[in-house]
């Protein structure tokens, strides 16, 4: 058997081969088109905040790029999926389904509607949730009462199925629609990490009811703080809006509003950093691919670890490189990131699950094996497009 | 008795008369300083999002500007109330008073807590609270049961009292802090319109627990959007960035968040040119009151409408200028905003009350005709601060 302390040293040695004995960030931008010269455009418009002509058109190129019908540029990804929950309809004392594996986002959102996060499980294939389980797992607890989807264990309505696309890489798409439509759930994609992903040729969040994006600075994209949502929906859009800009009614000068709704849109200033953001996508997509094949081929003959590699029918933008340990080596984890840390080579575990966190800690959840091995075993390590910029 | 027609021409030829014959916004930002080095150094370090040093420093400003112990910077002035009330632990069903004379986002951060707004009177003094009828009314309706305010009516607890400085006029402060502490209340100043006002030199969202700013593009200075909570206890200060940062508890590499929290920081680029703006705000403070003056010498020798002036014991900051019409006037209010937006002067009645929209219209309220006068005879001019600036 391997000694573990050489499970460590391969890992280092391969992620130095890679990205040289400079220090390197987890996921850090990468500024080099037109973002100097639109932000002064916005500054010398005068139209910095919540009007302006970057708003639209960040708009207009969100739903270009990713062929959604529409987009709503929000503050960040939070209020996006906050937005779409809201969209849907979910309400106080609903639940909703999301992966036990996700940044806290996802949960804190649902708590936001006063609704109940419901845990589910993650596998392997996909780091997305495990479709054939939860549905066992539906068809056990669940029944359907007028077409609502209720369970029958504390009696409330299961309202939406809102799977996040670890790492950018989209899950069993076709299982989920499948579930969400047997189950009457509306199906919202927290397409957060997933900007640039595509499942058989068509993009992360627009396979629901509506999907959320995120610009922040760690993102494959930022606008500072920022994120989108996305629809098909002409009513949801108009919608989202209207509740995201404090549903004022269009008036010469009247304030006037019509339900409670939120301060949530995109400044000027951040839509004006992210047109120029956009238009780089494609480069940083390649760039990151192009790290992606550089690990591989670093990683490739290292026992004990594999890299993760996109789940076959989608096209992944690759956001953060992911290492697998083998069972036997997870608990040589921690050594790996704080040798790596300590080196200026930011890595980290995945999130903390979100049942082991005291606020979440009585939610209803399945059983959660698949996302407990994976939370013990996956490694992030350094993905920004910029760090192979000179070899490209 | 005056002829209607010859109230809306004296008002149009005053305005024309300090103005010009060119169009004038309500108010518009001025960017005349630092902003473009900042934002180039903060796109320069690459740190734009939620870490960054212009945050920092702009907190640190802002607390050294306004006197505050703690500034903590965040996406808007609605976040900044939602977080003041979590901070006097406002709760599902309790109800907090607020001015019915005030833009919406005052009541809707109620209701984002779960709270029921309760409405009170304004009056035409300070166009704040009316604090000897507000003091009368809660005598009547409420009773303190082992040190918490309750309402007789609705069984309800009263949590905190929630005056807005309207137009950035600071109201009955000392009347303020004697019902709060008499009711046992928690005083948190919305100061979205104030900053830069004080009452006996002591600046606006600091004499009550917390108080909160707001930057948006309309505002004295701006930060695109964005919104600060000001307060003098460390505990609270300490919570406060706790809260809007996703309760996330520090560690290496560690995603571990211990409540529910929020994405409530204001990103780096949006600080920086906060910082910039913040820089200057003494100038915009002095042409702003510079145009008051010219606005007071034009209007002065038109009968019929008076130009509202800071109450004493205060020095405002004169957001947005106001004339305020004669009773018998008041049915003249939409012709005149008829005929100088038409001119491009846009001018702007005061917000809707607040129990006149559909989802505020059950919320309770004390007897509102100081505040429905008010909105009758309120006109907002044109009163940003670069308006005189060739005067200057």
């Amino acid at each position: 058997m391997k000694d573990p302390a050489k499970v460590v040293n391969d890992v280092l040695s391969s992620l130095l081969s890679v990205l040289g004995e400079k220090p390197a960030a987890l996921h850090e931008p990468c500024f080099a088109g037109n973002e100097w010269s639109y932000i002064k455009e916005c500054l010398d418009s005068n139209f910095v905040s919540s009007v302006g002509n970057f708003v639209n058109r960040f708009e207009n190129d969100l739903a270009a790029y990713t062929g959604a019908r529409y987009a709503v540029a929000v503050v960040n990804g939070t209020a996006a999926l906050h937005v779409a929950l809201n969209l849907a309809k979910v309400q106080a004392q609903d639940e909703v389904l999301l992966p036990a594996l996700t940044f806290v986002a996802t949960a804190n959102a649902v708590s936001y509607c006063g609704a109940v996060p419901h845990f589910v499980d993650s596998e392997f294939g996909t780091l997305g949730i495990d479709v054939p389980r939860l549905r066992d797992y539906l068809t056990t607890i669940t029944e359907l009462h007028d077409g609502v989807c209720v369970n029958k264990q504390t009696g409330r309505v299961i309202r939406a199925l809102l799977p996040m696309h670890t790492f950018g890489h989209l899950g069993d798409i076709d299982g989920l629609l499948a579930l969400a439509n047997d189950f009457k759930l509306a199906l919202i994609e927290d397409a957060a990490e997933a900007l640039g992903s595509t499942y058989c040729g068509r993009h992360a969040g627009t396979f629901g009811q509506s999907g959320t994006l995120s610009f922040n600075g760690n993102k494959t994209i930022t606008t500072g703080g920022g994120g989108a949502i996305l629809t098909n929906d002409p009513e949801l859009a108009s919608k989202a809006k209207h509740i995201t800009t404090t549903a004022k009614l269009p008036h010469a000068w009247e304030y006037r509003h019509d339900q409670i709704a939120y301060n949530y849109r995109m400044p000027n200033l951040n839509a004006a950093l992210g047109c120029a953001q956009l238009e780089q996508l494609d480069g940083f997509l390649a760039s990151k691919r192009a790290l992606h094949k550089a690990y591989a081929q670093a990683f490739e003959d290292v026992s004990g670890v594999e890299l993760f590699v996109e789940p076959p029918g989608g096209k992944s933008n690759y956001w953060l490189q992911a290492l697998v340990l083998q069972p036997k080596w997870a608990s040589s984890r921690d050594v790996i990131l704080a040798a790596t840390n300590s080196l200026g080579l930011m890595t980290r575990p995945v999130w903390t699950l979100m049942q082991d966190m005291p606020h979440f800690a009585c939610c209803p959840r399945m059983e959660l094996s698949g996302a407990l091995a994976l939370s013990e075993r996956i490694i992030n390590i350094p993905s920004s497009a910029g760090l192979l910029r000179e070899a490209l």
